[in-house]
């Protein structure tokens, strides 16, 4: 059974003629309170359209630390940044995600692994909902492993497809399978590309991602407790994704791209490939090549979101 | 194709009368290095053997705050402890999980879900047996959502089942779906019931529990972003799932199960209830109950290990 995907006609909705946050959820409406557990915020303790309403760009990841790196970054790229002030963890009451704002951009952190990016993105997206935000862009920043492609290349991803190469997610519901579409806004990537042409910093590519569950043998690597295949099965398995335009592999991008396009949210996904797979399975560049890897797609987000801002400024 | 579980044959394992951890991969011996990079730890870099060899009993849970409470804890019950010193975080050198040690008793975090875990144990299995461990117990102590029972109530996993109650764990390996086995150890099971039942604090049960991909869709919350069933609906499910065994949902425990018989390791599952299903979803007890509720594995498995080491000892 395939969902629609659309806009969303529930009364829930924010009736405005901008883009809002859609949740797909007539029981929320007769909550007198929401609990968001999992950032130990809720409705009835916080203000949430106080906190939260001016949010336009939400960038998340799965280190705690290189979301509160961004927010540092971006703060200093929109000339934003207090040195009086260090940027206060939102979510300080639990150790389960990390959250930083400034101005209207909001970096938080999703731990590794769909249901863990989930979890954060069901309560990311009542709260944006709750906050009344609207006209919101979405972009995870991660890290992954290239097939094919140099080290430190980043990709903005076309289709995320699943372990078999199609594009889909799949929703275990009341103990069924629902299939979702992991469509992400082609717009968006676009832009994002654009971007990095001007920035000319460092190599950047649009292509499908491959999710899994699994990091060793979800991945085809054979340096975990327990493989079963030869190298000569990993590389012709990593060769069929790289034909079916696989370019890196993650562990977030399906149930992002599903979630975001079930509530209207415009969303990317951009990651920098830490080694090729092609080559190799084991993380052992220096931790300083590593580091500058990953600020690439900080420093590419980072770029976007300041043309936006600037481009908004010019309009108003 | 389902997998046959059973004792290790290959010669990466350590050959004593002992139990040891086993690996199966035959590729780990041509390594002259493992970095085993989410720990930020090697074989390289790091004596592993010198800093875990004598490591009998490790627990393992989502929260870096309560595993490093949980060594805190041990540390007094096993008068360990040091006034003068902290435990230090093992793993201080990535922010992707936290891990603790004193004595025999080891404690690491794992974050939310089946991949975050899956992770972090393909390296903590290499890295008991890159430290030649033997006879190593390894328990989960966390939280979960009850069914049919008081809020507080310890269970003890009997069986892992998946969301349509069956008692498996589907792996994705090359794009082919594999059937692990999720049995735990019943021996080890039925000892922590005794132990509950001579501590005499808290309601303690063994029962099946249900392992899901995701906290709100796929345990039929009504609270989530998006929610297509009714109230009904989800009753019934939780029912169907009750009549299977099933005592209470997480979201680790199949995997868990799963990796640990591979690897020989005598494992179990302990897991307090935070409420019961099918009376709500929110978690809207106060922070001082649920804490309470959340020091109850931690008992039980504190007190568990205590006696272990004291019989050792009395044999000794």
């Amino acid at each position: 059974k395939v969902e629609k995907n659309g806009k969303c006609g529930l009364k829930s909705c924010f009736p405005l003629p901008l883009s809002p946050v859609c949740v797909n959820n007539p029981h929320l409406d007769a909550m007198k309170d929401d609990i968001l557990y999992h950032f130990s915020l809720g409705t009835r303790t916080h203000d949430l359209p106080a906190m939260f309403g001016d949010v336009k760009f939400v960038c998340v990841g799965g280190s705690p630390w290189r979301m509160k790196s961004f927010i540092e970054y971006i703060a200093a790229e929109l000339s934003m940044e207090d040195p009086e002030s260090e940027y206060p963890n939102i979510c300080a009451g639990t150790d389960r995600y990390a959250m930083y704002k400034i101005g209207p951009v909001l970096s938080v952190s999703h731990g590794m692994g769909i249901p863990s990016i989930a979890i954060m993105l069901h309560e990311l997206i009542k709260l944006l909902h709750h906050a009344r935000c609207t006209d919101v862009t979405i972009i995870r920043i991660g890290t992954s492993g290239g097939i094919g492609l140099g080290p430190g290349t980043v990709v903005i991803t076309k289709q995320s497809v699943d372990a078999t190469f199609l594009p889909k997610f799949e929703q275990v519901i009341l103990g069924k399978t629902v299939v979702r579409n992991t469509d992400l806004d082609q717009s968006l990537a676009e832009e994002l590309l654009q971007c990095s042409k001007e920035l000319n910093q460092f190599e950047t590519v649009i292509g499908n991602t491959m999710c899994t569950l699994d990091f060793y043998e979800g991945q085809a690597r054979l340096d975990g407790a327990f493989c079963s295949y030869t190298e000569k099965d990993k590389q012709d398995y990593l060769k069929k994704a790289n034909e079916a335009g696989v370019c890196n592999i993650e562990m977030e991008s399906s149930v992002f791209a599903a979630m975001c396009k079930l509530s209207g949210l415009r969303a990317a996904v951009v990651c920098v490939t830490l080694l090729d797979r092609l080559k190799g399975d084991q993380l052992n560049s220096s931790h300083e090549v590593l580091q500058d890897y990953q600020q690439r797609p900080q420093i590419l987000v980072g770029s976007y979101i300041k043309k936006q801002l600037r481009a908004k400024a010019g309009r108003s």
